[in-house]
């Protein structure tokens, strides 16, 4: 079907093929000694002539980005890389128009850029997990798997990982059967999951103000009204507000951090806890408890989540390995309550399962591996951070900004002066390489326009307290 | 708040407290050693007073299922699980109406029995993967991996795997740039991304008949409409229905196998494809290729997907490891064309990225562990085991099934005679622990009711000859 003489945008038909070839070999895709399609199947795939392709290979071969072996083929040339090698382009903001999402996936792309400095970064330090020991025990449950254990452990998952997770419950003093518990593929699929098991397109739940915002997105992506409930930085949501809005809306579900909530590090406390159950249970509301902190608050007795409050099943608790262990292993969990089936369903439907070898290992580096020495590790570490960047803001930040000191966690929830934009100091920091959350990515409304999220979550360094001066610089303007 | 006399739908409030931690012991939770919760923590969690606790106690005791230990606490008692301990209850078949969802829920049950011959199931035989190489890779990625890869790796996912993965398509002649992959945790999560990427709630989109049932849920979940099309049990999808079905309604979206579709084995013949594109292409209409079998190809000049002909991006091509190399690692991709960014968004908000150790554990794989020689090995043994599973359809079922030898993959579809009913199969099949995946679960408007689904992905052993032999008498009663 191809005619060599045939052109494309201006190009003749060969040089259109090479472009793309070429493309492929200076973005990285194809490597040097990598072979490339034969000449027949790329006649094939592009309807064009042989003549075509072999002429578009030449230029290649002129350009030296190919070479030809005899009886063998094309291949990428072993000097086809002599130049470093370009990234994909980072752009560092998007728009200056107030958009949640794109602020969200802005803050997310500057967390992986290594020269920013992570202020910004949703994530831990990754240096602070016990890399090493995971491994080992990944590996080792690895080779030891029983092949029909792939089948087995469909939904709710693997066995042995749901009763150390029950074990662990179980040492709160709470009972929960590792019928209820579904293995997912971190925190953020079990609120997902959790979430559709309990709503219905159009129905309205009450959030938290701030709230995480991957609760506002997936509120969007299911087509939910969100109620926002007034939340206190230390005491966390108001159940007075929360009452009266179960009186005007029909609430559905809450989904509600009650422990080192995202963004401000409040933590509820236990009665307030019980109350909550308490009016929940009363209008069979469900609650999606997200506690994926839970593991980090630095007391030597920690709050109870919600869910130990819950006698009739109405509280689906989301964990996560992610914080605390093991982050980009992908691993959490939700305890469903009478949800459990539902949950396990939507599971199966939506990604099938969760990864075994990782379901294996970590459970069994819990069983073996100095689960609790890591954590009461980290925690320490975690705690000398948040001091350590508690001192820095004092030090370089204009009078009369606010903070809490969470008991846990590894986040600051600052709040500036009136006038200060956070939106515009995210920009400002972005182009000097310091990344920070700006406050509204946490609002429906996109309210808290002069608060900032901290991340402390990485060993504090001299680089870190400079970045806080800078901030401080840039504060100051206003 | 608690009082020790208080009672619980007619039983004392310590019976119940007793009657829940015994449960959770004979129940598997609690093993032999575990440590109980506190007195001080039961009270707190379940507001009962110290006695309540205390008289719950003494009654397991007596049951000796725990037991006391001086100045440490109570703990289960190393002679509670002396009975063998029984599995959780696995009912084999839910009820006699035809519910699609149930079906398939109760295919996927049978499962995971090893007692049941798995002729309906929808998994290749767990023993034919490398499982010793890819432990060695997995363990070894893991050890080496540097943790800043675990912010760096967010979605698309990691450049490596990537890489790997777009080197087999240049293998076919395919030009995509790693840029448009997008990694998932298997095929399934991919497809779902997919369809939420080009759809909204309300929207239509095409799919064949019959279908992939994940597909039906897929499209339920997300309040979409579907329209049949009439597909060849050889050549898949008719393409003068699509392009009539285009005309009279608004198709968003069309969801494909056209290379060993599911269940039937079809195989759209390369300038079909090619067809398909232009016509998809000249109505802006997205393609969700699902190519999940792709590598399971007999021949040595696999068939190209759809995606090979898409110029303008329209295709969003979805690949899996789970059948050709890794069950069970749940890793999948998506080459989403022109919707990778939307893709790659929903990835980040649903389930944040995919696991980083098997991600890197598959590369590594890919690049070093003899993926060529295993696929030829898997796709020899798949061939036979074919041929055997065909041979005892001839020797065992009642002449008048009618049945296609597809070009790869492990299903074989089996049209029986016109008064079969495949439910009324499933169910007395499942009572002789032999299970078979009924007509109806691949259709949305259960139709194929004289169909079977038979799976011959498994060594072909003397059980499974009998079990043929045994569905064949089922099939006579007819």
């Amino acid at each position: 079907m191809g005619v060599a003489g045939r052109s494309v945008g201006g190009m003749k038909l060969y040089q259109a093929v090479a472009q793309e070839i070429g493309g492929m070999i200076r973005g990285g895709t194809l490597r040097p000694g990598d072979p490339l399609p034969s000449v027949r199947e790329l006649c094939h795939t592009r309807s064009v002539s042989p003549s075509t392709v072999l002429r578009a290979y030449e230029l290649l071969e002129l350009e030296r980005l190919i070479e030809a072996k005899p009886r063998s083929g094309f291949y990428v040339s072993e000097h086809a890389e002599s130049a470093p090698q370009p990234d994909i382009s980072r752009p560092k903001s998007r728009s200056t128009r107030v958009n949640v999402s794109d602020l969200v996936f802005d803050t997310l792309e500057a967390s992986r850029d290594r020269s920013v400095v992570p202020l910004g970064s949703a994530f831990p330090g990754p240096t602070l997990f016990p890399w090493t020991r995971l491994a080992r025990y990944l590996g080792s449950s690895a080779r030891h798997m029983d092949p029909w254990n792939t089948v087995e452990s469909l939904p709710p998952g693997s066995p042995e990982l749901r009763r150390e997770i029950a074990r662990r419950y179980l040492r709160l003093g709470m009972a929960i059967g590792i019928e209820q518990i579904i293995v997912t593929a971190g925190a953020l699929e079990a609120l997902n999951l959790s979430l559709q098991a309990v709503t219905r397109p159009g129905d309205t739940i009450a959030i938290e103000s701030p709230t995480f915002y991957g609760c506002l997105q997936a509120a969007e992506r299911l087509g939910l009204h969100v109620v926002e409930i007034p939340t206190h930085p230390i005491e966390g949501v108001d159940l007075d507000a929360l009452s009266r809005a179960i009186g005007s809306h029909s609430i559905r579900a809450c989904w509600f951090m009650t422990t080192l909530h995202h963004p401000t590090g409040a933590i509820v406390p236990a009665e307030k806890k019980r109350e909550l159950i308490r009016l929940l249970s009363a209008h069979e509301i469900a609650l999606i408890e997200d506690d994926a902190y839970a593991e980090l608050q630095f007391s030597e007795e920690p709050s109870l989540p919600a869910k130990a409050f819950d006698k009739k099943g109405f509280v689906l608790h989301c964990g996560s390995f992610s914080k605390c262990l093991a982050p980009g292993y992908r691993l959490g969990w939700v305890a469903a309550g009478r949800y459990s089936k539902e949950v396990a369903r939507l599971k199966i439907e939506s990604s099938l399962s969760t990864s075994l070898p990782i379901q294996q290992g970590v459970a069994k580096m819990m069983q073996r591996g100095g689960y609790d020495i890591h954590l009461a590790r980290l925690r320490g570490q975690l705690r000398q951070q948040q001091s350590a960047a508690l001192d820095a803001l004092r030090r370089h930040f204009p009078a009369g900004y606010r903070v809490a000191r969470p008991a846990g966690g590894y986040f600051l929830w600052i709040e500036c002066a009136a006038n200060v934009d956070s939106l515009d100091v995210h920009r400002r920091a972005l182009a000097m390489d310091i990344s920070i959350a700006p406050g509204p990515i946490f609002s429906a409304r996109r309210q808290f326009r002069n608060f900032l999220r901290i991340n402390c979550g990485h060993p504090w360094t001299p680089a870190m307290d400079r970045a806080i001066q800078r901030l401080g610089e840039i504060l100051r303007r206003y």
